[in-house]
């Protein structure tokens, strides 16, 4: 697929929550960072289901896709870019949730063309709208170049982000010797 | 009240959900992090009250009291610790959760005796129990004790942690005058 981001006259642009018919696009966007994934080449396998299903039911959690509007049919448009949201009640600031932002995914070959700004500023007025009080997110320490994305968009590094991976199961002193 | 973190035996600990009537004991640790303050004198007003009530409904949110079980009744005891954790699905590694804990306290008269790694390290099994892949948190770039305190439980600081403070409605150019 060729690079368009200069070439491409700009299409109206739609902010939404994913729906079943999104999952492929997602997936492949979460799928590779550094290079365009066929979503049909993609197997949806049970587990992808089940997760999309548990995140579309909650109230509280959502995959926002930005959408390009061609022919004014956005449902039918091309994914070029995603992220999740979620909506975390707490007992400060008069009980206004907060917005942590996840997974943040902009098309590898769409990169460049302030895709990123304009799906980052969208979800920030998505979370103010909703009563959000603060958005959140974590970057990894090797991303600069991100890191001055969400600076240019009023975030602040104030934060120190530490993260454990657990291992399922109590068991887990010995690699496992099969499958 | 006395500082009783080297005179008071090891009593039992219990780590559950917060119940309504702990919320003053947790407003009380939240309300000031330096200082012990008197439930009693707190008012647990209706924001309060909604936000409790939101976080008790929501089956990926809980507030974590550590209470010490004195005369074998923890319902009755003190609450020496809390946190909140938010069980965040996801795409990724199967489905699996991911664990997001906030507001982390220890009362203030009682730092120093490892009661905040006990009620870490209880918060971590318990979302290994339940089948996360991974616990997450950020913590102020100004806290470097609790930096400490984090790597020694295994955490990895990997992240740039991001905040932007967003303030209600659209008209936010000009301070309010009154009130």
């Amino acid at each position: 697929m060729p690079d368009v981001s200069d070439s491409a006259p700009a299409a109206p642009l739609t902010l939404r929550p994913a729906t079943r018919a999104d999952l492929p696009a997602v997936l492949a966007l979460l799928a590779d960072e550094e290079r365009v994934v066929d979503p049909a080449s993609l197997v949806v396998d049970d587990a992808y289901e089940r997760a999309f299903a548990a995140i579309d039911a909650d109230p509280r959690n959502e995959i926002l896709v930005l959408v390009e509007d061609v022919d004014g049919r956005a449902e039918d448009s091309g994914v070029v870019g995603c992220l999740q949201v979620t909506y975390i009640p707490g007992l400060g600031k008069g009980g206004a949730e907060r917005a942590l932002v996840e997974a943040v995914r902009v098309r590898a070959d769409r990169r460049g063309g302030g895709l990123g700004r304009d799906l980052m500023e969208r979800t920030i007025d998505r979370a103010r709208t909703r009563g959000c009080g603060l958005v959140q997110l974590t970057s990894n320490k090797q991303r600069e170049d991100a890191h001055r994305f969400y600076g240019r968009l009023g975030f602040a590094p104030s934060h120190e982000g530490f993260k454990l991976t657990l291992r399922p199961g109590p068991l887990t002193e010995t690699s496992p010797r099969h499958g």
